[in-house]
C-alpha cells in the first residue's frame, strides 16, 4: 500500500526528507513538490521518478494525487499550509516549529479539534533518536528512581550570521523543551534564562545561555545553550534521580589513539548526529498514516505547548526574571495514549 | 520501481529479512516464500500483503513473479538454490555461509563466472555495521598509519546445545575472517588455532579459542572466540598501526549510574547488536538490484575464500599446527572496484 | 629535618591525618595529641611511636615539642585553636571549615595579618586532587578558550541522621565554593539556591539542591548537591569554554564486563575518592612548613571568603532569592603568588 | 625509626628513587651514594641533606651508616652488588632486571637461600600500580569467574637508537612476564613470539611483536609489544574469564572536548604513567625493611623466573618456534605467603 506524499518547501531539510520518503519505508513515494522558488521545485521534481512540481502549496494540498503532506517551508508559512491540510482532511507532517507564534499554533489546534481527529505531526525528531529513547526507557523502567533534576547541554560549533539572540531559545532550546515534556512526562511550569560570560566568538550574540525550567512535579532542569563552541555539535543530557542517574553516552562509534590522545570524533552538526532519528521519525510517520491510523508522534498540541514555553523563556531572556507558565486546558483529542 | 523478492527458508533469520524487505526500502516487497516446512511457509505468507507460499525453492526461483531471491534456508541447501538462481539469471542474496564446503562454494563461483556477471551476494553483515565502517574509514584514511596488528574478540553469552567445536570457527569466527579481508584489504595466508583453559560453562565444548591469522602483507591478527561468556554479546576489534590505533567503541547509547557502578548495557545477542547493519545491508542490496546494477556487497568469491580460510583454521583446530593457505587465482569477475 | 606535629581532635579525620603525618613525608612525626575525649587521646597516642596525649589543645599548642599544629576538632572549636597557634607563631593546618561563622573567620584573618605572616592553611583538599589539578591545567593552558560556564555535581550516597538542610551548603557545597574560586581564578559575586523535587530518601531534608553561582567575570556555575543518591559518591565537573570543554573523567581504574553491563566501580564515599588528595595535601603542607616557608595552600582568607559565600547561599536557601555578595578588601598578605 | 639507605647508581632512575626515599616515607633518608661516574655521585650527594658519595658500591654496602641498599646501576653490575648486600645481611632493592643472565639470577637465589632469609626485592613496579591492583582484586574476587585468556599491549611512543631487538623481550615484555605470574597466580610454561608486519618507524628493529604465553593452568596470554607507536605510552590488559572480563581503564584524569574530538590525554612515557606505582613500591619497601620485616615484594626468585621466561621468549624470537619452559624446583624460602 503505497503512500503518495507531497512536499511543500524543498530547501535543504525538505530535500533530506524527500530522500527518506521517496521509494522509502512503507512503499512511500513523493508525487508532488512545491516551493516559493518555482525553479527549485522543478529541479527537485526532475530528479524524482514520479514527482510533479506544482505552482503552490495550496494546489499541492488540494491535489487528488497527494495522500499526505510534508511541510518543510519557511516557518511563517507553516500555519496556512497546515490549516489547509487539516481542512482537506489529509495527514500533515510539519517541521518544527509548528508555527512561529502561539496564536498560529492555537489556531491549528482549534482547527484539528474541530476536525475531530489527529492529522498533524510536528518534527521534534529527538523523540526518535535511539539514544534518547534508551534514556527514556531507563527513566521509565525505574533504573534511577524518580527523576529529580535534569542537566542538558545543546551545543553548536557555530551558527550562521543571521542567527539571532531569540533563536537560541525559539529554534535551539525548543528541542529540549519538547524533549523534556516527553522524557519526564510532565508540563513545564516556569522558565528563567541566565546569561553567562559572553563568548567572543559569537559577535553581538548573547552566547551561551543557561535556561532553567521547572516542571509540574518539581523536577528542575538546567540547559546550557552554546551556539559557537567550535569543537563540534553535541547534545548532552543527564537525568539525576533518587537512586542514580542516566545520561546520553558519547555517540562516537570508534575510539582513535593518535597524537597523544585517545579520542572519539564529535559530530560536525545536527544532520550528522541525528540522521538516524530522522530516518525513524519519517518511517514511523509514513507507516502510520499509510495504515490510515492517526499519527503517533508529537502533536499539534505539543507544538503549541512548546511555543508557549519558548515564549515564556524569551520573556525571561529580555529581563532575567522567572516567568511562570500556565497552559490552556488540553483538548480531549490530545489525551495521551501510547506515544513513541 | 518495486523490487519483488522471493524468500527461501522462513525460519527466524528469514522472517527478520522479510520484515526488512516487505514494504521496505526501494519499494521492495515479498511476493513469494518457500520452506521445507510447507505449513510454516503458508503461515508466513498469510501475514504478508501480497506473498504466496510456493511448494519448493526451485519453483520460487523459476516464478515470473520473482525478481530477486533471498536464500535463508538451512546451510546445506544453499548451493542448489544459489546455482538455480544464477542459472535463472536472477540476483540472489544468500545468508552466510555461502555453502558448507569449499567445493560447493567453488561450483557457485564457477557458475557465476560462466554466467559472466555478478548475481550473488553473501550475508556478511559486518561490512554494513556503522561502527565497522567507521573503523575501516579511520584505517583507510590514514589515522593510524599502516595497520600492523589486529586484536579481535567475538563473544557470545551462550550457545545452544547443538553447537559444536567446529562451529566456533565455521559459524562464528567466519565473520572475522570476512571482516578482516575487507578491513585490511589483504588476503589471509595462514591460520593457527590455540586452545585456552576450557570454560566450565560450555560442557564438552572447547571454549574459548584464540585464532591467529597472518595476512599477505604481514599484518598479524588474534581473535578471541568465546561462546559461553555469560555477560552478554560483544564484538571487540582494535587495529594497531604504525602511529596509533583505532578500536570499536562501546555501543551502549546511555550510561547508567546505579548500585555502585557507572555502566553501559551490553547487547544480549547478535540480533540486538547488529540490527542496524542488517537494515543497511538489505536496503543497499535491494536498492542496487532494483536499479539493475550488480550487487556491491560480499561476493561469491568472498564466500568461497572465507570457506577456504575457515577450513584451514579447522584443520589447525584439530592438531594445533599452523596451516598455510594458498588461494586459487581470482577470476576477473571479482576484481575489486568500489565495494562498500 | 623532622617536622614534629601536634594534632588537636583525634576523631576519624584526625586519625586519618595522623596516619599520613606520622613517620610520613618530609620526615614528619606526630609528637602530641589532644582531644575533648581524654581517653581517646590517650588511646591514639598509645599507638604512635613518640606521641604524648596532652590534656588540652591549648597546652599542645604551647608545647615546645610541637613545631606545627593540625586542627581536626569539632568545627566550633577551630577559632580558638587557630588563634592560639597564630599567637604562638606556629604553622597550623585547620580542616575545613576554617571556622563556623564569618566573624570567627574574620578574626583569624585579622590575627594573621597582625602577625604579619602566613601561618594558617585550610583543608580544602580538592585543590590537591590530581584530576582537579588536570582540570585546572587544561583551563589555564587554554585548551578550551576562556571558561564561560561550569557544571558541577556533588553527590553522596547517603548522609547521617544529624545532617541538616544547612549542611548541604555549609559542609558540602562549600567544597565547590572554594574549588571554583581556585579553578576559575575569580571571586563569586552572587548565589542563588533552587530546590528541586524532593528525594523520598532524605526524610525531612530538602534534597537535592541546585546552586547557581555567578563569578566576577560573568562565568556562571550550576552545582547539583545530592546527598542521598544511593548509587555512590561522585564529584562531577565540566567547564564549558569558548572553543571546547573539559570535565573530570570517571575515576574507576578498571572496567568490568559482567551481568549484562560494562562498568566502572564508583567510590563509596569521599574517603575513597579523595584519599590521594589528602596524601598530597598533607605532604605538601609538611614539606613546606618543615622548610620554614609559608604554607602555599588555601589560606585563612580563602576560608573566610568561602564562609561569606556559603552564608549568602544559605540566605538564598531560606527564601529562594538571588543574593549578591560583596567581599571586604583583601589584605596584602593574601595577594596571590604561586599557589598550588 | 629512620631507615638509612645507600643508593648504587645515580642515573635517571637512581635519582628518581632517591627523590622518593630521602626525607620520604617511614622517615627514610639517603645517607650514601656511589656511581661508576664519581663526579656524578658527588654532585648528587651534594644536593642531599646528609648523603656522602662513596668511591665504590662495595664500600657503600659495607658502610655501617647504611641500613639498606638500592641498586639502580647498569644491569651487568647488579649481580655483584646484590650478592655483596646479601653477604652483608642487608636488605637490597634491585631495579629490574635482577641480573642479565639466568645464571647470575640463580647465584643470587642460591646466596639468599644460603643466608636463610629474604633480603632481596626486585623492582617490578607493576604490582604496585593501583589500576593493576584493582585488576587483580577483580580477578581474585571472582568478578569474572576463572580467568581463561589475557590480552595485553605494551606500547612505547619511541625507543632510543641503542634499543635492540632483544630488548623488546628482555627489557619491555619482561614487565608483563612478571605481572602475569602475579596476576594469574600461575607459572608460565611456554612462550612463542610472532613477528608482525614491520613498522617503518623503527629502523632495523623488528617491531611490533606478538608474544604468546601459556600458563600452567591453561590460561593463554597474548602480548602486543610495540615500541615505536608514536601516539604515546600505553599499557593495556584485559582478562577474559568464564563469566566476564576486566580490563585496565583509560588513566586520563580529565576528558577534553576540542577540535572535533572528545579525548583523554595519553601519558608520554612510563615515568608519567607509573609515577604513583614507584611511590607506593618504595614506600612499602622502606616501611617493611624499616620494621625489620622481610621484603614483601617481588623476590629474587621472581627475578630469576622472569629471566628464564624471557630467555625462552628470546629463543622463540630467533626461530619462531614454541619454547616449553621448565622451572627448577622453588626453594622453600619463596613459598608464597601474603605478597602484595
Ligand atoms: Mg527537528
Ligand atoms: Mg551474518
Ligand atoms: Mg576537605
Ligand atoms: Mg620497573
Amino acid at each position: 500500500m503505497a503512500l503518495d506524499v507531497g512536499v511543500i518547501g524543498v530547501g535543504m531539510i525538505g530535500q533530506e526528507h524527500i530522500r527518506r520518503l521517496d521509494g522509502g519505508p512503507g512503499g512511500s513515494r513523493v508525487v508532488a513538490v512545491a516551493d516559493a522558488d518555482a525553479e527549485r521545485a522543478a529541479a527537485v521534481a526532475g530528479q524524482l521518478p514520479v514527482a510533479k512540481a506544482l505552482p503552490t502549496g495550496e494546489e499541492l494540498i488540494a491535489s487528488d494525487a497527494v495522500d499526505a503532506v510534508v511541510v518543510t517551508s519557511w516557518g511563517p508559512t507553516h500555519e496556512p499550509y497546515v490549516l489547509a491540510a487539516v481542512a482537506a482532511g489529509k495527514p500533515v507532517f510539519c517541521e518544527k516549529p509548528l508555527a512561529t507564534t502561539q496564536e498560529s499554533c492555537r489556531r491549528i489546534v482549534e482547527a484539528e479539534v474541530a476536525a475531530g481527529r489527529r492529522l498533524v505531526q510536528v518534527g521534534f525528531n529527538r523523540r526518535y533518536d535511539p539514544a534518547h529513547r534508551a534514556l527514556k526507557q531507563a527513566v521509565d523502567g525505574g533504573a534511577i528512581g524518580a527523576p529529580l533534576l535534569v542537566h542538558c547541554a545543546h551545543r553548536n560549533a557555530s551558527v550562521p550570521p543571521h542567527y539571532t539572540r531569540e533563536m537560541s531559545i525559539a529554534d535551539t532550546a525548543i528541542h529540549e523543551i519538547d524533549e523534556l515534556r516527553w522524557l519526564v512526562g510532565q508540563e513545564i511550569v516556569a522558565a528563567q534564562v541566565f546569561t553567562a560570560r559572553k563568548s567572543s566568538r559569537g559577535g553581538q550574540l548573547q552566547d551561551p545561555l543557561l535556561v532553567l525550567l521547572e516542571m509540574a512535579d518539581g523536577v528542575l532542569v538546567d540547559v546550557e545553550v552554546s551556539v559557537n563552541i567550535h569543537y563540534g555539535y553535541e547534545i548532552r543530557c543527564e537525568v539525576s534521580g533518587e537512586t542514580g542517574t542516566v545520561e546520553l553516552a558519547e555517540p562516537a562509534p570508534v575510539t582513535i589513539r593518535r597524537e597523544g590522545t585517545v579520542a572519539g570524533l564529535v559530530p560536525a552538526d545536527w544532520r550528522e548526529r541525528f540522521a538516524l532519528s530522522y530516518d525513524i521519525e519519517l518511517r514511523e510517520w509514513a507507516d502510520t498514516v499509510a495504515a490510515a491510523r492517526p499519527p503517533q508522534g508529537p502533536s499539534a498540541w505539543d507544538g503549541y505547548v512548546a511555543q508557549i514555553v519558548s515564549d515564556a523563556a524569551l520573556r525571561s531572556l529580555s529581563d532575567g526574571a522567572r516567568v511562570a507558565i500556565e497552559l490552556p486546558p488540553r483538548p480531549d483529542l490530545y489525551t495521551p495514549t501510547a506515544t513513541p
